[in-house]
């Protein structure tokens, strides 16, 4: 019979995440108990939260324990159940971890229709990624037509679809991204009506050309410098939705952010959110999702790695933006 | 028959503000034409917006132009009318400049009854800075029974608004001053429950002693280093009213804030904001500011320079944190 696979938190970063931090390990497949079920997962999602999870200092949910298995979302197959909610063959999305199987009393699954969009859309567009977008750019955000919402990381999994939000409440989408080819996407597929390539070097000239009339919305993934040029060209009265601050998650020291008086001057409402804390919301946004998916209106693309060992190097790379898209580990 | 004094803007800063800043001229006092009064100003507000002015860059409103009367808050008598909303005799509150005779249309002026509260307050507690104090916490804060509101430039015309209104709000009121006197001033006599002195170097220390169960509402006027202090202790969901950044206007390099994180993780609501945007709130706010310095139950405390030829240095002291409660010029 197979065995089960999973990988443990090994030790703590202090700053960059290397391989070292996480250990691969093998185990024997549980067995269910009266209430519980097994669960085969299909996919496992890699998210810029889980840097948080890794250290001890306090984020939005507890620290991940050394020897524990990494926490992450997944989506996978129910294989065997002694649960009355589930049965054989359904497909649940939750957070089982990082490893092939897991058992569940089924608190925090919930079952998912592999026919109305692809499984691993439950992972991104339709799932935690998807339902953040909505929530930073819709309650925070609020954008009207013809604001210009700025998006950093704006390929990503949750900027891919705060763009094409934008787009669809009638504002000028502007991305900011890494590289040529991010950019390109963003702009030919996605629909942003431009892209800055932050990389390249001239981001508040680029930019600033491409807000002609300011900036209304900024849904921030990045922090660090990219933060502090956007502030310089912030409208009054817009609005910051604090998502992410990826460009700080691996510094010991965070960068210092210089322009807070914009905040100030301008009337800025500036707000950190967490998708989870507005579960109504996650739910409405989720189901909305899935429509424009299965219609076809909402783009995505994925990273796939391919297995579960290859799990740690594809997170090392989503923290330094070498993913393109929704950074997904496939297990089976 | 005696001469108008008028200070003018000299030359604009860069980094600190110096006497050579400014120019103290002398004029003939003008004529009222038909749809005119004259004001003899008796009160001049100093407050560190006017830093904001002096500069060529974006603020909130126009910068001074070089050789014109600087801007500011006056309170005075009407001793010529030639408008039909105003008589001899009739004092009036607005915004007619360093200067001891000002010509007006009426328009931004409004009369005041110096019978009800002393004429300066309209420039302190029953003006601006009161309106200042109660917007920010009320409208952005909103503080709730039990919540901690911690308030920076504790003892100032705007800060010691705040934490009394906060007292009165049922909160715990810790402020952040600096030195001593000024921290003994704001709990023995505006009633904090305990204010820091940051001169002291121990500001994170005694902060986190004084708010034992975290910060809930940040009422900020210095930025800087307090920002960040204060940043590492807020709780979940807390709120900060930006209303100042007085430790970073004469810097020509802003200082850096590290902990942006902590809006983040804590799902923080900051918001730059500025009272004259909501002047329905203003006039509410003056109205309950008025009633209250007349019964007796809101403190105040005023630091008066003597004569237009000081309004200079004691400008400069008030951006040095050297004044101490409300800065006033007197002009008679």
């Amino acid at each position: 019979m197979s065995k089960n696979l999973q990988v443990l938190l090994a030790s703590r970063p202090t700053g960059g995440v290397t391989e070292s931090h996480f250990q691969l390990v093998e185990r024997d497949i549980p067995e269910p108990q009266p209430g519980e079920i097994l669960v085969r997962n299909h996919w496992l999602s890699l998210d810029p939260y889980m840097r948080g999870r890794m250290s001890a200092s306090k984020s939005y949910a507890a620290s991940v324990e050394i020897g524990d298995v990494m926490v992450g979302g997944t989506v996978g197959e129910v294989i065997e159940s002694k649960h009355v909610r589930f049965k054989t063959g359904d497909f649940v999305a939750g957070g089982l971890g990082w490893q092939l199987y897991a058992l569940s009393n089924g608190e925090g699954l919930a079952k998912v229709d592999p026919n109305l969009v692809p499984l691993s859309t439950y992972l991104g567009v339709v799932g935690m990624p998807g339902a953040t977008a909505w929530t930073g750019l819709m309650e925070i955000c609020q954008p009207q037509a013809g604001d210009t919402v700025v998006v950093s990381a704006a390929s990503g999994a949750v900027g891919g679809v705060v763009g094409q939000l934008a787009k669809m409440q009638g504002c000028r989408a502007v991305g900011i991204a890494g590289g040529k080819a991010k950019c390109e996407y963003a702009v030919k597929e996605l629909g942003y009506d431009a892209c800055i390539d932050y990389k390249a070097g001239r981001l508040y000239e680029e930019l600033k050309q491409a807000c002609p009339g300011g900036i209304d919305c900024y849904f921030e993934n990045v922090g660090g410098p990219t933060m502090d040029t956007v502030f310089r060209l912030l409208n009054p009265f817009s609005r910051v939705a604090l998502c992410g601050l990826i460009s700080d998650y691996n510094l010991e020291d965070p960068y210092g952010v210089k322009m807070i008086r914009s905040i100030l001057v301008n009337r800025v409402k500036m707000q950190g959110f967490i998708v989870n804390d507005r579960m109504d919301i996650y739910q409405k946004a989720i189901r909305k999702m899935a429509g424009l998916v299965s219609s076809g209106q909402l783009k995505y693309r994925e990273s796939v790695a391919e297995g579960l060992q290859n799990a740690p190097t594809a997170f090392i790379g989503l923290l330094a933006g070498r993913n393109f898209g929704k950074q997904l580990v496939k297990l089976v």
